[in-house]
């Protein structure tokens, strides 16, 4: 894995010099666990002048991670834990004879930009945007194995929760149990807080679980997904409880289901990002339900939930090969509740058989 | 409640005023969350000139909160989830005439600054500094009832598990059980995440819970925190598994237990906060665990975990009456294991019969 990290840098680096920079100091926690592994957090990374260096507050080798720091990449582990790694970076780079060092001013705070400044008023800091998290965007095989692990993981627990008794039971006591079976299945941790949704709660999107208890004919929507070395699978399923869904539960569900099949279907190699979030909200215009959509209706996934790209009306881009997205539309009746479906996908050409589903949980109506 | 958070922001609009600003312009969560109750992560609290406001990215109704802003506050909600709350505070509070708004330099970063600049370049941005951090410090009746709930809270889920059979059973589901039975006492949630660490692990501060089994003959160490309605216990002990503990173990146990009560009794109101952690070192330096020690042997908490004040050898300031604080030392011997014994206490006057421990599980060293 070294190498993967220290070519990373590389390019990152390459990227600085060719905007003027002499260095990168890269603070952004997913964004220095990109470049370096998983490392301890608030750790600073500095690529370049020279060797790159790691700075942290406590020693990595100690973080329990899933692997050591690249080989080449030297480690700075501050005397205290009240420094600031990214001060101390600073104080470095302008030692080791930087002239202008690139900061991710979208992660710094005023304050702690002002004391860089002061500890080097010599070095010249210039914004390095968001580059690594451009960088970022289209993800290695590895970074897709460890996604598609991290999704067949929330599709275990979820048809695991599905087999078990729903009626009575409480949204959050739900979640939880959908939570502790990902971490059965191999997950580090939930990629975000589980939420179930039932009755009128269903179809929210990041509804909180309360003590609300399914009930025979609510809808049940469910939303999870797992971390697997540090990747972030998203998966959303809507089920309804007891023997037979009502009209305007199979006429919704129908609505919602074709929306997100033509969203899945707009993931080609090429096609900007708003056409996919039009191919989705024209099926939900021609049913009425446009106002209900919320502002995108789907995003990238990876170490973060929720990374770039946004399926939204207003995202600039277009969609590269192996760059994995969610695909989320839902919609949500106020008073009676909604239907929300989301999958992972990664984007592929269609010579390889076009956009790949990594959460395979059926998408039919089930009645539970 | 609205009447509290009304008083809150008249206090502090009255320090801003008194340092030459109109406004303050407050962008930290758990900031926000003082002035203004329960609303939508993300938004912004524009205080003063003229009526208080809440800026967020969606409806504070639909937040599921513990209760509504207070009645006088005026709420505007974005028209886009990608608008920034605190750009549209800023543009506002120039429209309402301010000349000088106080912004969280400490909470914003450099991108947000520069856009608020932008859209109200006739505004002056003042630092308001950790003014309301300051003001979160001494706590009122309603605050520390809640924090007395969140200790029983935590004190019942650990309760249960020690009734339970421990070994053989991973780090890992221990800590996912043990914030289960958080939720099943009722609260929101876990304060942190939840710290469970055997054998050589345990004794570690925020060691995260791995797939290692409880072993007979371990020394077992869990640290967990309730969060109800917002406010966090912190309680840690540390047990040790089997019939009987072995001679280091007693040892060791006794020395952290014993400057875990100097640290305790310490809590007097007046006392700086660098002679509670003294008073604690003190102990720890006579058994020879000077270098042991973590940076700190306690801290403030309330709406976040961790928060002012620390109990560290360089902390500025003296303890006042009503505020809340861990004492929390611990030793770890590498290869071994350790001892962490915290308590969430409440800074009381001698008068009114001294500190008051809010975490009251037995801290004898019980083999289980």
């Amino acid at each position: 894995m070294s190498d993967v990290y220290a070519e990373r840098r590389a390019r990152l680096l390459e990227r600085c010099v060719a905007g003027g920079s002499d260095a990168a100091l890269v603070t952004g926690g997913a964004n220095v666990r990109y470049l370096a592994g998983r490392v301890p957090a608030g750790s600073a990374l500095l690529v370049g002048p020279g060797h790159d260096l790691l700075l942290c507050v406590a020693d990595p080798f100690d973080a329990g991670g899933d692997g050591r720091p690249a080989g080449d990449l030297r480690i700075f582990v501050l005397p205290s834990v009240e420094g600031d790694p990214a001060v101390a970076a600073a104080e470095r780079a302008e030692a080791a004879g930087a002239r202008a060092v690139a900061v991710e001013e979208h992660h710094l705070t005023v304050l702690r930009h002002r004391a860089l400044r002061s500890v080097a008023p010599g070095l010249r800091l210039d914004d390095l945007g968001p580059a690594v998290e451009q960088q970022r965007l289209v993800k290695d095989d590895e970074e897709i194995s460890c996604l598609r692990i991290a999704a067949e993981i929330a599709d275990q627990a979820l048809g695991e929760l599905l087999e078990s008794i729903l009626v009575g039971r409480t949204e959050r006591h739900l979640a939880l149990e959908l939570e502790r079976r990902l971490v059965d299945h191999g997950a580090t941790g939930a990629a975000f807080a589980t939420s179930v949704g039932t009755g009128p709660d269903s179809g929210l999107m990041g509804h909180v679980p309360c003590d609300r208890r399914v009930e025979e004919g609510d809808f049940l929507t469910v939303c999870l997904g797992a971390d697997y070395r540090g990747y972030h699978s998203e998966v959303a399923r809507t089920f309804v409880i007891g023997t037979s869904p009502s009209e305007w539960q199979i006429e919704l569900y129908e609505q919602v289901f074709a929306a997100q099949r033509a969203g899945r279907e707009a993931l080609v190699p090429g096609t900007p990002y708003r056409e996919v979030d039009r191919a989705v909200r024209r099926v939900l215009d021609a049913a009425g339900h446009a106002e209900r959509l919320g502002p995108w209706v789907g995003h990238g996934v990876g170490l973060e939930n929720g990374e770039d790209p946004r399926l939204a009306p207003s995202a600039m881009g277009k969609l590269d090969a192996c760059v994995p997205v969610t695909v989320d539309p839902g919609v949500h009746l106020p008073g009676r509740g909604g239907v929300r479906i989301d999958d992972t996908l990664v984007v592929r050409p269609e010579a390889d058989g076009g956009p790949e589903l990594l959460t395979i949980t059926t998408k039919e109506l089930l009645a539970l």
